[in-house]
Formats: structure tokens, sequence, C-alpha cells
């Protein structure tokens, strides 16, 4: 930093295609800092190292910040600054910040450099101070790619590229660039494995109204799928050529790109003098919106992954009641083992967590071979995990009683379910936002003073990310413009409690957004459960339970049973009919 | 238009302080197009005349602009444009749109031009092409200007003045130049009735660390006040004198103002080299928040209020009993006479909405000489009236049945209620705007495929305007970013349900935002209930509510008895117990 004249360097969680889970090459942040969590940014200074990271991460950032030079920066604590604002206090007028432009969107570096510049602060992205230093950064990863089934596809590459094309032609785009990988994904009816959990691979795609080129190392391609994209006028060339193609763009050129799911070293490539088409890409929302023929299949990934839960409860329930021991650990690999015997199961969606006790407070925890906790027969055991299928990604958390609980313990669990349901049963307007929804999950555990620090839900995808837009279920923040729940969008509905040192609770399902009818008042949407999976209902103090929220119980349990039975043994059907007996 | 080469107008409905009750002078919107209501914009072309206002008006507007030239334009309805998103559709590139300077504010002009730029149309502010064929324009406004009482004003100018100064001094500002009336009134401690239901006076308001210039007409000030601000280093200056003053500020002046709150022409005085701190007055947060004492005040207001409503309601039931005709215009007169009685009543606080059954249906309903309704012994009337008090501002709508009602006014009027006292009940996190909240009012009438088109509830002033930011309860919109309901702040809850030609149902308490306690989760914040009269229990469903709800209503209802009892005769008091008695 001091050779080239740098005072700070940032280093944010991203990729050249700003995704959520980052191929080993851009782990950068967890390199530099030790800290594993999705969410953090590490910043260095001459004589300060921070992690800023949200309240999910806070226990687990302290853990693993503990003996490094680096200080936690709490993110969301009114009165601490972000790490742009901490930057802009700090340092004196005059200085420069280095952010690499190949972890940078358009979007974040215009925020950046508005808020560097009103300091008086230089923002220079042509330099990446981290590679320089970091001898055994990795490759690129090189995971085949390959079609997603037309069985479970159900519409093809031709159709999905004519819809994009439709709305380039709406927007008087020529051409449109696309770094986005799910969106990538998506549009090309293509899956791959470069990244953990999302069954996606790194490529750039570019489309104009007659031709396509997909930029992705050809080496990951067998014949029978070059042959398939060239029968749809879709050409190949290398990942690294995305630049040249840039370069080369017709004077003409109006440009179809997302600034924030573009980075600054890619869009720095395309002539200055192109007219560029800012907007989300049309495949966002496009993917969002499952028809109902994907619909029937996520139906029957939610039968086929209820299955597999429900035997890792039995297995669960008798190993400890033989008194043998399991851990933390043990519950991921069961889950993945149950889960592996399921028909078109590809793979986990995202790392289990498993938390019993106090690490069930920890809304991110991972257990550790170093680190994890032995199970005992009392108190709360957390676990949220989620499977790909090539009919759906699925994503359930259920928090389970694994013996006598206190009765606090009762009391939180009782308030999360009531959220749940609440938000479950809810009927809105066409157009309401889930920023709109998130307090209707919120406020039977604001009632009691109790409060969590996550969203209540995020849409999920189709054998696609477990995390995706537009839609979220969270509290509106500034400048954030909730996309409108719409038909057809899988949404998780996780309200929860953490008591930090004592216990944490989670219950969520994956709920569709469905039609609901005009009464004269337009029209209103509703939300389908599609978690098959029974809630615990042990550790419910009956009396806080209103009527209505009983009888929702019950109608899911009903539905649960008759969705699973009919795939269990015998003795599986039993211990499920007793476990959703009516309240 | 064509004299002046300008291809459109627009007539907004503004003032030069961006007032929500306009000086008669600047109701140009109403003379043009014969439209009555608060929000409407009327724009003229060489062969259109279109009106846009929002869904509350839409009935309103259809009767008013019958047989006009205008067309009614329905603003918020899917796929129909505001009028910015019109012009720019409609005119083609070149055209000329005319907006005067004086009813425009700063943020207005540039978001308008923005988008007129695009379209390649220029705006043009320095014409008013309304004021050239407007003959008999009303002239300004000239009544006194009085000091707001100390024993219900508690905190003296100074004190006032010297909080501006620390924000100011925050900002590094050197200059604040204030045009809201309101925040004017609120620092100087003074009142008036230029305008009516806002008890405000036409000024601006200069502020420098040391002096302050109140720019208004001097004549509506006597000598004792004249003295009184002389102590407090309040200067006087003309009205008209603002433009000069702001023209003779110092080259190295940094002067505060509210781009939102100030118009286009009055910051065209500011010398160009100016630098300016953009921010909202803090008047407008420091206003909001009422201290307790205020709070005190405001309660007492309310017992007085709501004796005036019980004998309000006593005299409705025993005239229709009697046999004697009651027509909606009959209201407002009873219910000013009855609140003339009371102490420190000053007027009326907006002007009352008695809406007999279908009447009922237009949210901002307003009974004429030439059409209103007679009430009969049957349906649903809708009242919303509210007063001015020195030691306070109220706003109450009661739904009230007049006999027999249908089962769908009872399923309308409890769904109604049951919004109603849930947000009540609410209990949120410290931060949490009315943007979060406003679902939690609309989910039980959501759940029946019914929903409002207006806002659950807005700030409401101190013996100031009945309409009062930062705070609002209503659906985010883009670019809005919500304000955190704060602690002393007096917002309305109203939700309703409107059927056109059928009945509206609204029922509207004043709550106030008060401290809840910390549980480990930190501060939560709860609403106390201000509003003392009692809530119609005859159109209830009963099984519709549950103990929750009912519970909530008999505790409102007991302390309603409880606070107003000692005020009333005992007829009356006898009366208010019925009313009043545990359902």
């Amino acid at each position: 930093m001091r050779e080239w004249r740098i005072d700070a360097v940032i280093v944010p969680s991203a990729d050249p295609h700003l995704s959520e889970y980052l191929p080993e090459r851009w782990q950068g942040r967890l390199w530099l800092s030790g800290f594993s969590g999705s969410v953090g940014t590490a910043v260095v200074t001459q004589d300060m190292a921070g992690l800023w990271t949200d309240s999910r991460y806070f226990e687990q950032a302290e853990r693993e910040l503990a003996g490094s030079e680096f200080s936690l920066m709490r993110l969301g604590v009114p009165n601490l600054p972000d790490h742009v604002s901490w930057l802009a206090a700090e340092l004196p007028r005059g200085s420069v910040v280095a952010a690499a432009d190949d972890v940078l969107s358009l979007t974040q570096r215009d925020a950046l450099q508005r808020k560097l510049d009103a300091a008086g602060i230089a923002l220079r992205t042509d330099l990446d101070p981290l590679d320089a230093v970091w001898d055994d950064r990795p490759g690129l990863p090189a995971a085949p790619v390959r079609a997603h089934a037309p069985a479970f596809a159900l519409t093809t590459r031709a159709e999905r590229l004519s819809l994009i094309r439709a709305a380039m032609r709406a927007a008087q785009a020529t051409h449109h660039l696309v770094s986005a990988l799910d969106d990538i994904a998506w549009i090309t009816v293509l899956r791959g494995s470069d990244i953990p959990f999302n069954p996606v691979f790194l490529a750039h795609l570019l489309i104009t109204p007659e031709r396509c080129t997909l930029f992705v190392d050809v080496a990951k391609l067998d014949q029978a799928l070059r042959y398939a994209l060239a029968a749809d006028d879709v050409d190949i060339a290398d990942y690294a050529q995305i630049g040249r193609a840039l370069a080369a763009l017709p004077a003409e050129a109006r440009l179809m790109l997302d600034p924030a799911r573009m980075v600054v070293a890619t869009a720095g490539k395309i002539p200055p003098d192109a007219r560029l088409v800012r907007c989300a890409n049309p495949s966002q929302a496009l993917k969002s919106r499952k028809s109902e023929a994907e619909l029937a299949h996520v139906r029957q990934t939610m039968q086929r992954d209820g299955v597999a839960l429900v035997r890792f409860l039995i297995w669960l329930e008798d190993t400890l009641t033989s008194g043998s021991v399991i851990t933390e650990l043990d519950i991921a690999a069961k889950l993945l083992s149950l889960r592996r015997e399921q028909a078109h199961f590809v793979g986990e969606s995202f790392t289990t967590i498993a938390g019993y006790l106090a690490n069930g407070a920890l809304p991110h925890y991972r257990a550790t071979a170093q680190s994890h906790a032995t199970l005992e027969r009392h108190g709360l055991l957390l676990v949220d995990s989620g499977g790909q299928y090539e009919g759906g990604t699925t994503d359930i958390t259920r928090t389970i009683a694994l013996g006598p609980t206190t009765e606090q313990q009762r009391r939180d669990y009782t308030l999360v379910l009531k959220g749940m349901i609440a938000l479950s049963r809810a009927k809105f307007p066409q157009g309401t936002s889930g920023q709109q929804l998130d307090a209707i999950a919120r406020a039977p555990i604001w009632a009691e003073g109790i409060d969590y620090g996550h969203g209540t839900g995020h849409g999920v995808g189709y054998f696609l990310n477990v995390h995706e837009g537009p839609q979220t279920i969270r509290r509106p923040s500034p400048g954030e413009t909730g996309a409108a729940l719409a038909v057809g969008m899988i949404t998780s509905n996780e309200p929860g409690i953490y008591r930090p040192g004592q216990h944490g609770v989670r219950i969520e399902n994956l709920i569709a957004t469905v039609p609901a009818g005009d009464k004269g008042f337009g029209d209103f949407l509703a939300f389908e459960t599609l978690t098959l999976c029974p809630i615990d209902t042990r550790p419910i103090e009956r009396e806080r339970l209103r009527c209505d929220e009983r009888e929702w119980l019950n109608v899911y349990h009903d539905m649960v049973r008759e969705q699973l039975s009919p795939l269990l043994g015998a003795d599986e059907r039993r211990w499920l009919a007793e476990r959703c007996a009516a309240m």
C-alpha cells in the first residue's frame, strides 16, 4: 500500500459476477481476515484493519476474528458507521482508497465514488492490492456444464431467448450483456457447479436480436452440448474474450445491462461512446415467476425433500433415545445422505446450519470439526437446510425439542410460529411488496418486545440459487424499492428469535404467490405453502396460540400427512400421523 | 398560450409556501377546472384539458368536472400515466411546458425538468399564464398574527431558535431560510389565520446565528407583538422583501433550506454563488415530537373535544328519534357550535366530512347546499371532523349506525375496527417507520379481499396543521424513505372501507408514540390512544371480533367513560355509560 501510495483497501465479498457464494479465487476477504460468513467487507488502512458485517454474524465474526488484527465493525447498529462512512470520516482529505474493479458493481462504484468525493478522497479501481500479496491464490473453477433436462426445464432456450429479445425491443436495445450467473443459467437452460450450492457456471452472455454468444471455458462443454447450442444460434467464445467482444461493439449499439449486476472491470471494456440502457436484467423477473408446470415439479420435489426430512427426524429421535452420541456435525451428514436417496437430488442448496441451544442463536451458525456441540436430551435444536433437485430448490428450517424445554424456549418458539403463520395466511392486493408484508410476520414477536436481525424472506430459484431476486420480505431500506410479489414467485417465510448464549428459534417454509380473486377491490394475492414437513408441536405454548392459528397448523399438518404418507413405510407413517395429530 | 408559444400549462395545487390548504389567491386549479378537492393538478394543452387526482377524489371529481372540458385523469391506477408522463408521451419533441415558479418546489422542478428533458420538451417557469387570464384574482390575505399563549406554547421563541441554531451549527450553515408556514409558526411561537383551518400566516423566516428576520405583512402585527419579537432579536421586514434580502446574502453564506418546502421563485433570488445546505427543515422533526407537557394539554383538549362529540352524538340520536329532519349540512354546523362551547377552542381543523350511505364512500366528501343527503333511520353515517384548540389539534372519524344496518355494512364496519385496533395495539422497535406498520392496519381488511385507497395515518400538529410531517403511516412509495416514528409524535389511525354507491366506513383515533421499554432487544415503542369518544358497538359483528380485540375495545371504552363522565351532565353520563358498556 505504501509503495502504491494507497491509504486504504476495500475487500468486499464479491466476484466478477457479483455472486453470493464465491469461487475460491474470489474468497479474498476470508483469506485476508479469517471471517467465513457470507456477508462482510474488510477494510485495511496503515494502522487499522476492520471487518464490517451484520447482526446475523456478530457472534461468529467475534469468534473468527479473535486474536487477529481485525476489529469487528457492527453494521446496522444505530450510530455506528458503515465502511464507507467510516473511511470518509477517518481518512484525511487527499487520501486514496483502492477497490479492485472486478468485484465492484457499477452501482456500488457510483455510490462509493460519490461518498468519497464528498470527503475529498480519491477512489482507484485499477489496482488489486490483494492479488499482489496472495501468492497461492486459486485459479478459475473448471466444472463441466450440462443441460437442465427438458422434462424439468419445461421451456426451451429458444423460448427464453425470445422473451429476452422482446424486452430488448421494448427498450430499443440492440445488445444485451448479462454477467449474473443465475440469469445466464436460466436463459441458456444450462447448469454447472463452479460455485458451491449454486448450480451455475462462470460465463458472460451477449445477446443480439439474431444471435447470442456465451463466453465460457469451452472445455466445460461436451460435443453434444456445443451442437445443441449451435442449433439455437448460440455461439461459444472463451470466457476471457468478453472484453474483446465488448470493445468491438458497433458505434450504433444500444447495450442493455444491469448496473447492479455488472462489475466495473467488465463494463470498462465497453467503448465509451456506446449508449447504455440501464435496467434490471429482464431474466430476473422472468425467472422469478415460476409457471404452473414448474410449481407442479416443485410440489413433487417438496414431497421428496419432506420424506428425507421425516426420516431425518425419526433417526434423530431414535438415536438420541438409544443413548448414542450425536453432534451438530452428524446432522448435516445425515441430512445429505437421506436427501441423496431421493430421485433427482443434485446437492445441498446451502451449508446446513445445525445449532443446538446457544449455537442456534447464531442465525448463520456453522458447526466445524474444531467447534461443535454434542446434542443432549433437552432444549432446542435449530436445523436449517436445503436441497437442489432437478425439479426445484428447497430451503427449510425446523426447530426441534430434544426433550424438556424451558418456559422461555416455549414462549419464543410459539411467538415465532405465530409470526410464520400470520405471513403464511396473508392476503394482499396485487402490487404489494414484501417490504409491506414484513411487519405482518414480526407483529406477534414485536408484541413481546422482541425482534430479529435478519429479513423475513428471500426469493428462491427453480433448481437455481437459493437466494434469488427481485422480491424479498424485509424492512424497507433507503433507495430500495421493493419488488411487488407476483404470481409464481417462491419466497421463504422464516421469522426467528435469537437469545445469545441461550437458544435460537427459526421456523421456515417456502411459499408460492398465488391468485386470490377479485371481490371488487382489484386482484388479490395469497400464499400457498410448499414445504412439507411437520412443525414440532411439543414446544408450543397452547394457550398462546389463537383458534385461527391452531386451525392453520392443523390444516397444514393434514396436508403434510396426506402428501407424505404414501411415500413412507408403515413405521414412518405411524410416526408422521402422531406428529401431525390435530392440536 | 399560442401568443407565448407554450404547448401546455401545468397548474398544481400549491402556493409560494407549498401549503396544503391554499389562500384564495392560489386556488387557481379550482378556479380553472372547478374541481375543489385538496389534491389535484390541472394540465391544459391546445386540444385537451385534464385534471389528475387520486382515488379518494375520483367520484367527487367526476361530479365536479361533469359538463366542463376537463377530463378526469385517474392517478394511481395501473397503466395510467401521471401528468408528467402523460405530457412526455403526448407532446412532440421541441414542445414547451409552462409552470409558474411560485407554486413549484425545487424538488418538483428538478423531477419535472428531468422527465421533460428526457422527452425533448422544454420547461419554462418564468411565465404565469393563469395570472394573465384570471381577472378577479384575489389579493393576499391580511388576517392578524398573534402569540401562541405561553401557558399552551410551553417553550419560548428563544428556546426554539436556539434548537434551530444548534442544527445550523451542526450543518455548518450560516443562514437558514424557512418558507413552510407551519415551521415558521412553530419557531416564532405565533399563530395566524391567513389560510382556512391551518392557524398560520404568510411569511418567510431568515435565521442567522445572532438574529432572525420575519418577512410578513407588518400590518398583521400589533405594537405589543412587535416589541416582543424585537426583545427576542427577531427583526420584521415586509413579506415582499424576502427576495431583496436573499439577493444581499454575503458571498461566504452557507444557506440551509429544504428543497421540498421552497419554491423556485423564492430560491431564484439566492445569489448563484451562495453555497446551499439542502436538508429537511430542522423544525419539522423538532415540532413533530411533542413534549410530555404538550401531550398533557392534548389529553385535556381531547376531553373537551370528546364532550362536544358526545353531545353531538346525543343530539343526532334524539333529533332523529323525534322525527325531525337532519341533513348532512346540519352536522358540520352542529359540531362547530358544540365545539365552540369548549374552552380554548379556536376553529375547525379541516372541513367536516359528513357522508350518509353512498356519500360516505367518498373519503373526502363535502356536502354542499346544492348537493347533500337527508339522514334516515337506517344505515351508516360517516363523520370526520376536528378542532383547533390552543392546547392541541384534533381529528376524529366515527361511523354511526342510524338504525338497522345491512350484513355487509356490519361486516365492513367490523373489519375496519379490527384494522384500527391492530394498529392501536402495535409494539415495534425504535427506528420503525409508518411505512412498515401500514400493513398491520390493512391485514384484517385485506384478509377479506378489500383495500382502501388512502394512507392509514398522517402526523398531526400541536395547535398547528392537521397534516404535519415527517411521519406518515402508508404504503412505501419509490424514493420516499419513511420517517421513523419517534416518542411524542401524534399520528392518525384511520383505516376505512368504501363501496361506491353504497356506503363508507372509517374509524379514526389520534395516537401518540410512547416508549415501551427494552427487554434485551433494544428500545421498543407503542401507541397511546388520545382520542376520547365512544366507538359505535351496534354495527359490530360480534363473532368476527377476537377476544383480544374485544378486550381492547372494552379497555378503551372504560377510559372514555372515566375521562368524560366528570365533564358531562347526568343524562349525558347515562348515555355515555350505555355506549361504553363492556361487550
